[in-house]
C-alpha cells in the first residue's frame, strides 16, 4: 500500500469519463482550498472517452462544484452532455480553443490568484525562482489582445483561439490584468503547475522588492526539475496532500475516492 | 433550479423591508468573513418600502449583526424604527448624506480594509489593475477635509454632506487615513465592489513595489467589464459563494435564506 | 441590554482582584487570537485591591493561560500570591519597572508582532497612518540600551527601569530588534492600543514600499481620535468583538464572563 | 507540575528509539501546522539507540506522518528498519551526509518556507533582525553547487556531502532557489531554529523594502540570546505551545505524549 489515506494506487491520468469527473471535482476543491481559486475561475478535463469533448462544471464557484454539476461541452462550446438548463461559463472559449489546438493537453485551468496579476500588468517577466515551480521552462507570455468590448474576458472563440495561438506549446499564458491559463497532460500536473506558479509569484514579488540581482533557475535545471516533480512518486505525494486537505475543508467530498 | 445551495432564484434587489433586512445581515457577515470588515465598519440598505429611511445595524461589530439588531434611521440620522435603547453609529452621517444626495443608491458600505489605507494616505491613485475590480471606472477620489476635532470620523451631517458632494456620481471615495465609502444600486453590487476594491489594492501595492511601469485597465474596458460582472449570472455566482462561506463561518445564520 | 453576547454592561476597569484576573485571561486569549501574541509575550494588570502588586500568568504561552495560571508579583518581581512552584517570566522586570514609575498605568503588555520589528530595527519612525491607531500621539521611542549579555531580553530590574525612564508618560516604547511595550489605564485600552499599533505598522510598511510621500495623522487629530476610540461605546464594541472571537477559538473559556 | 497540558516534564532529548519516533511525528506536524512545511520537506532524528542510523518518515507529506510511517535509514541511505515496500525521499542524502559529518547533530530538518527563497536566490545575506532568531550567529551560507541534472534536488550522497562540507559547524545552510537545511542538538532546537528563521526572513523582507539602514543583532548578543532561548524553560514553553496547536489541528495525534 503506497498511501495510507487512499486505498488505491495514484492514478495520474483518468481512464474513463467517471474517473475524469471525479478528478475534476477534486481539482476544483483543491484549487479553492489552496487559495488559487476564489469565487471565480474554472478547470476542465478532456473526456477520455470522447476527446472532442471536455468536462467542466456549470457556471458556479469552484468551491461548490459536485459530481452533479459537471457537464460536457464540445470544442465549439456547445452542450454535449448534461442538464440543458445549466448555465455555462462565458469563458469556456478558453477551454475549447486550447483543446482544439493542443491534442497533448488533457486539462485546462483558468485561475486568477492575486499574486500573478502584477506580472500580468507590467513587463516584468514571471521567471522561475523557486525549485517547485520548474514546469514553465518554456516561459509564460502575456496575452494582451483583449478587445475594449470584451469586458476583460476571453468570451469568444476568436479570442480563445488568439490566446491558444500565443500559448503555442507552452504550459501557461498570462492574460493582461486578468489571470492565467495553465495546461497539463493530466489534472494533477495542471493543478501542480497552477499552485507552484502562484507560490513562485509570491516569492518573486518579495525578491523583486529587495532590489538586488536575482539568480533564476536555468532552463536545463528546470527541465530536469520537471522530470523530478512529475515523476509518479513526487506528483502522488502532493496530490494526496492536497486531496486530504481539501476533504478536511469540504466534508461533503470526503468519500470521493482520490 | 439555478443554484444548488439556495432554493430560490437570485434576487439582486430587495423587494420589501424584510428582504432588505435579510440582505443586510448577510452583507454584514459576508464582509466580515471576507476580511473587509473587522471590529468596525458598517453597511446600510435603503428601505424599499420607505426610501427616506434606511436600515442599518445598531452600533455593534458587523460580524455579530442579527435580524434583531437592525434599525431604521431617517436621513437626518434619527431613529425611524426599532429599539430606542439601541446605540447608533456616530458615522451614520455618511449613510444619511449619501442617500440624500444619491437617489440611485440603494446600499452604502463603509469598511476600512488595511490594504486601502496606503492609498488614503498618499497621493498614489487607486487605479484598476485587476479585472474583477472594474466598477470604479469613474475614479476614487480621497476626501481630505476632516476637521481636527472630528476624531478622524465622519460624525456630523455637515462632514457627511461634504463627503457626498465630493463623491458625486461615483461608486466610491476614500477617506484620508481612514477607509472608504462604497455605494451601489443593490447590496450585492456594493458588496462586490467593496471586496474587489480591496483585492485590487492588494495587487496594486505589490505591483507598485516592483518599481516597473504598470498597465492599468482602460475606462472603456472597465465599463464593459462592469456590465459583465454585474450581469445576473456573474453577480449571483459570487453572491452565492460569499453567502455559503459566511454561513459556514457563522452557523447562527445558516437558515437565513439567500 | 447593551450587548447581546454579554449579559452585563461593559466594565472597562476591573473593580476587584477577581475581575482583574478574568480580564487578564481574556486579554491573553484575545491577543493570541488576533495574532499579536504567539508562543511568547505577556500581559499584566495592576491588582485593584493592592496596587503595589500586579497579576500576570506564570511563564507559559499566552494562548494557554487559564484562571489557574495567574499569580501576583510585587514590584520587585517577587511572588506575592499563587503557587510558589510556578515559573515566572524573566521579563517580569518590564512590568515591575513600569508599574513603579507610572501610577496611572493599570495594564502592561509586551508582545512581539512581526510587523513592528522593522521599526524596532531601523530609524524609520512608527508614525500613525491609520485612524484606528491614534492613541500613541506622544510618539513611540525605541529602547536601544540592551546589554551584550542580556540575551536580547529585558530581564533585570535595572534594564526595566531604564526602559520605563525612556517610556516616560507615553503609551508605548519599542525594544530594539525585539518587540514593544504598550501600557494603558485599563486592560481594554492596552489591548486596543496593541492591536491597532500592529495594524498601523502593517499599513505603514505597505505605504513606505510605495515610495511616495505619506500624509500622517496630526497630533491634534490623534488626540481627538483617542477620545472617540476610548469612549465607552467604541471600546465596548471592539472588546466585545475580540472576546466573542477569542471564545470561538478557545472553547475552554466560553463561559468566562466578559 | 510544570505544564498543564503535558503530564510529564519537558524532555528535550529523546532517551530511546520510541521517544525519538514520537518526537519526530510531533515535529512533522508542528512544522506543517506552523506553515514551515507544506506538501514537501522532511525532518529526521538520529537514533539514540544506534547513532549510525536515523529515523525519518517514508516519502509522504509531513502533515500526514504517523508513528507507522517512520523508518530507520543508515548513513548510506539504506533501509535499516521498517517496511521495505515504503518509498524513501530522494533527498535522504542530506540527512545521511549531515549525520556523517556532524556527530553533535541529533536532528536534521529540510523545509522550503517561501519567505526564505528570496535569500536563497539573491546575494542578500539572511542576517538576524528579530530577537527570537538568534541561533544562527555563525551565519547561513548558500549552497549553490547544484548540478544541471540534479533537478534542483540534493539527491546524491555526493551532493549531500558537498552541502555538509559547506555547512561546517553552523546551524543552517540555504540551498539555491530551493530551501534550507537546519540542524540541532535536539528536535525542539531544530524546530525552534526553523520556525524563528522563517519569521526572521519575513521581518527582514519587510525591513529591506523600507530602504533604510537596518540595525542587525550582534554576534555576542545572539550567542547570549541563544542561551536564553535554548534554556529548558524557554524551549519548553514554545515546544508545548507548538504541540498543543498541532494537536488541535490534527486530532489523530491528540493522544501522542509530548
Amino acid at each position: 500500500m503506497e498511501f495510507p489515506i487512499s486505498n488505491r494506487y495514484f492514478q495520474e491520468s483518468s481512464r474513463d469519463a467517471q474517473e475524469a469527473k471525479r478528478q475534476l471535482v477534486l481539482a476544483n476543491r483543491i484549487l479553492a482550498n489552496e487559495g488559487v481559486f476564489d469565487a471565480f475561475g474554472h478547470i476542465s478535463i478532456r473526456n477520455p472517452e470522447d476527446p472532442q469533448t471536455f468536462f467542466i462544471s456549470r457556471a458556479i464557484s469552484p468551491e461548490l462544484v459536485t459530481m452533479e454539476d459537471i457537464i460536457a461541452l464540445n470544442l465549439r462550446g456547445e452542450l454535449a452532455q448534461g442538464n440543458p438548463e445549466f448555465q455555462t461559463f462565458g469563458e469556456r472559449a478558453i477551454h475549447c480553443a486550447v483543446y482544439e489546438a493542443r491534442p497533448d493537453v488533457m486539462c485546462v485551468c483558468h485561475p486568477h490568484p492575486l499574486e500573478l496579476i502584477p506580472f500580468a500588468s507590467t513587463d516584468v517577466p514571471l521567471r522561475s525562482i523557486y525549485h517547485q515551480d520548474v514546469t514553465f521552462y518554456d516561459g509564460i507570455p502575456v496575452f494582451t489582445d483583449l478587445t475594449p468590448e470584451c469586458g476583460m474576458l476571453i468570451n469568444t472563440l476568436e479570442l480563445g483561439r488568439a490566446l491558444a495561438a500565443q500559448l503555442g506549446s507552452r504550459r501557461g499564458i498570462l492574460i493582461r490584468n486578468h489571470g492565467v491559463v495553465v495546461v497539463g497532460e493530466s489534472v494533477p500536473r495542471a493543478v501542480y503547475s497552477a499552485i507552484t506558479l502562484r507560490d513562485n509569484a509570491k516569492v518573486l514579488l518579495q525578491a523583486l522588492a529587495m532590489g538586488s540581482e536575482i539568480h533564476y533557475i536555468g532552463r536545463e535545471e528546470a527541465e530536469a526539475g520537471t522530470y523530478q516533480q512529475f515523476c509518479k512518486l513526487g506528483l502522488a505525494r502532493s496530490w494526496n496532500y492536497w486531496c486530504v486537505n481539501a476533504k478536511k475543508a469540504y466534508p461533503d467530498i470526503e468519500n470521493l475516492e482520490h
